[in-house]
């Protein structure tokens, strides 16, 4: 069903539309013809725009008609994880809970951003319930599933919006990332993701998790994509207590190509990985001509401290629905959050001295290093319903611990782009390039250079037309 | 014993410095005389500093032999209450706990600033241990008594640095501000104090309560010094996580005068306010031509949210010694701490959320108005030992309660002036001059013009050469 017409990626269509090869409304309607073959056996949206993306496809078309100056993603279309709020919408976050709620009526500052950008948004995507898990196996909508393998997960919690893109569907989208939301899920599914430095892009007009943590993201098919849409999210925004970005820094369109000081992570990040997540890791390190293995100091404690915090904020968050309305909550996550809502302070307090001790250490690391290398998932993508994966030869539980790479790096906010590449099994896992806070230039940089040497992998769209519906 | 050779204000004696009206050294001996002569009934000072006072003035005198530039504060005597590690002196905060550890090797960031500024560090002031609590009733050194009335208390927690200026031994000292510990202190001991901005002084060197409510704050004879100090205080001190002020803006020697616009603070404010304490605050805010009176959105929640994560994260500090050295810990506060330790997070997390609608409903106030007006205590000082006193008809325990006043505006991290002002009792109360957050020079404006207005009141320092020994 892929469309040979259109191009697949987003700065592709932006100067194609440019160009007059096609109409925005033409762009949206093959659109939604491929949402409408594909997503039956992916499950990916919960949610379509359609009239919206008409519209505004008729006032790119007629700006274009006019002469006007092109806004940088005219034409392109995204869609965002079901916790952003779309105006028209009701902003879900994958729960029952708030299925009943009136629509939004205003987009999220990111949404609105990507609008401003000239993108066009034509849906809502599947997620974990409360963006608490790292499969999408959501009760209420049913699992999103991995486009190269429908029977595997395609990670979570932003598991729609990385399956979106790796269908082909769109070539932009919007995801969250708190332990890994965006990196699993763009790990999973062989796409690019960003995870910002925690305060840069703007939070407002999104159902929160963990607002100490929350952090938002993007993914794409190549790192040229993701830069821009992550200079069309940047944007200093008051609405958003912890936006503290102070400076709009671009990343698209700059070649910088200086020497990069690059260390691969062993230590915890060898030990959790499989093979094939460590050989990819090895790959990107050798492609950045990284000389050391280092450690990245305390990560197990990283880790537990960003677990118990999550729980403890999640669980205090949801804890009046927790009491009415138990049942309808997502029994994978309801008695995590319980569990949560009961810790001491005294716990949650010493997490975050834990992680302030974390985050003065690994500060310390990026004096002798701009750029720390490592997989963003232990394993390939599971199958849907897996309980238990072997890592190493350790038998561990899947759902909580496919975040066990990413809990780490979010946990202390440090900016990651994630690059997939092409494992043994023909399957993808990414690897994180982790940079200093607000040095996400060296992360695209260095993605770039990733990307460049042929080893970047976001697998071709597979066809849908002759997929056997597996729902 | 009150010396008149030597000014009684700081900028009074660094300009006789400078004209050569006396030497540092002179100054310095003076000053240890007046505390060896007073302090044994005022009990404000911990440790004094002999040797570094002199090194340093004679260091000061030195300099003005060979006719170098003098600094603003040049042989100023000041004292830190003793929490501020001052280099050689063990920083106690007030406990037995610390009282074994090692003298600081070096001093904290503001010691430094006021070192920095030609001042001189004669000694360490007394306070609640580890800053919980408003009366100074330190079980360790023995309880601060105010100057004014020996049977009363100097307030809480930084009574040694109120009570250090109230007698006329220092000009200024160096506090700090949780709940109220400067502006309690400075209203019961009739001094100026300054609170600024949550974010604004470096906390670098001092010893923690609540971290993310810890203010570092000063004391003064009137708003010239105080705003010298202030001034000499401000730096960006990126050892401080929380030290958020992105510019230095100074509020001494400038004439500002623009027209102000002055609510005063009616509600909570006048209901947790005797008769006296409303007086000062109408009367404060007449000679401001108010013509409001405001509620403050939420005051009560804001104090309970106060209260809870005080006790909460002070709890998580200490509980490693709770558990090992209870006997050890002030019976004032032990019992709170272990309380704290043991609240859920979700309560917790709750009066963070609290905190933070507060915040913006205050902040929308703020559209109207540039100054609030509010006593800094419901009453004159109590006697030490009291435990309740009469406010309104209310029977209140002291203790708790001395902070109703003060806890909802630190809360949310405004800055705040304290200025004394006689009650028709003869005793003092301070008024809080309340602005929005970086608007410290609106503060001081206002009040310049209460002290310009010979409304403001700091008693002269008693004369203990009569009186009698109380300890």
């Amino acid at each position: 069903m892929t469309n040979a017409r259109f191009p697949l990626d987003a700065l592709g269509i932006a100067r194609g539309f440019a160009r007059g090869e096609f109409t925005a409304r033409d762009m949206v309607e093959d659109t939604f013809s491929r949402i409408e073959a594909g997503d039956r056996h992916v499950n990916a949206f919960t949610a379509l725009t359609v009239q919206r993306a008409f519209n505004d496809a008729d006032r790119l078309d007629a700006m274009r008609a006019k002469g006007e100056p092109l806004p940088p993603l005219a034409a392109v279309p995204f869609a965002a994880k079901n916790l952003f709020d779309i105006a028209g919408v009701t902003t879900i976050a994958g729960s029952r809970i708030l299925a009943d709620n009136a629509p939004a009526t205003a987009d999220a500052t990111l949404v609105r951003r990507m609008r401003d950008a000239g993108a066009i948004v034509v849906g809502a995507l599947n997620m974990d319930e409360f963006a608490y898990g790292f499969t999408t196996e959501n009760h209420h909508a049913g699992p999103c599933r991995n486009p190269h393998d429908l029977s595997r997960t395609a990670g979570g919690s932003s598991g729609g919006s990385a399956a979106a893109v790796a269908a082909g569907f769109v070539p932009l989208t919007l995801g969250t990332d708190t332990n890994g939301s965006v990196r699993v899920p763009s790990s999973l599914c062989g796409v690019f993701g960003v995870k910002p430095t925690y305060g840069r892009l703007s939070r407002h007009g999104t159902f929160p998790f963990v607002a100490s943590i929350d952090h938002m993201g993007a993914f794409a098919r190549n790192i040229d994509d993701l830069a821009a849409a992550y200079d069309a999210l940047q944007w200093i925004d008051e609405r958003d207590p912890a936006c503290s970005a102070r400076a709009i820094e671009p990343v698209s369109g700059i070649e910088r190509k200086r020497a990069l000081r690059v260390a691969r992570l062993g230590g915890y990040f060898d030990d959790n990985a499989s093979e094939e997540a460590r050989a990819v890791s090895i790959e990107a390190a050798r492609a950045l001509a990284a000389d050391d293995t280092v450690d990245f100091p305390d990560a197990a404690a990283a880790r537990g401290a960003a677990f118990l915090i999550s729980a403890a904020e999640g669980g205090q968050l949801h804890l009046p629905t927790l009491r009415s309305r138990y049942d309808e909550h997502d029994p994978l996550s309801r008695d995590r959050l319980i569990a949560g809502a009961l810790a001491p302070a005294a716990w949650v307090l010493h997490a975050h001295r834990v992680r302030a001790i974390v985050r003065k250490r690994v500060l310390e690391l990026f004096e002798r290093y701009d750029i720390l290398i490592a997989p963003a998932t232990p394993v390939v993508a599971p199958h849907i319903g897996d309980e238990f994966m072997d890592v190493n030869g350790q038998r561990l539980a899947v759902r909580p611990n496919l975040g066990v790479l990413t809990q780490p790096v979010s946990c202390i906010g440090l900016p990651v782009v994630a690059v997939p590449m092409r494992t043994a099994s023909g399957l993808p896992i990414a690897v994180q390039v982790i940079t200093p806070p607000w040095r996400e230039d060296l992360a695209f940089d260095a993605a770039r250079r990733i990307e460049e040497a042929q080893l970047a992998w976001c697998p071709p769209p597979p066809s849908f037309a002759s997929a056997e519906s597996v729902q």
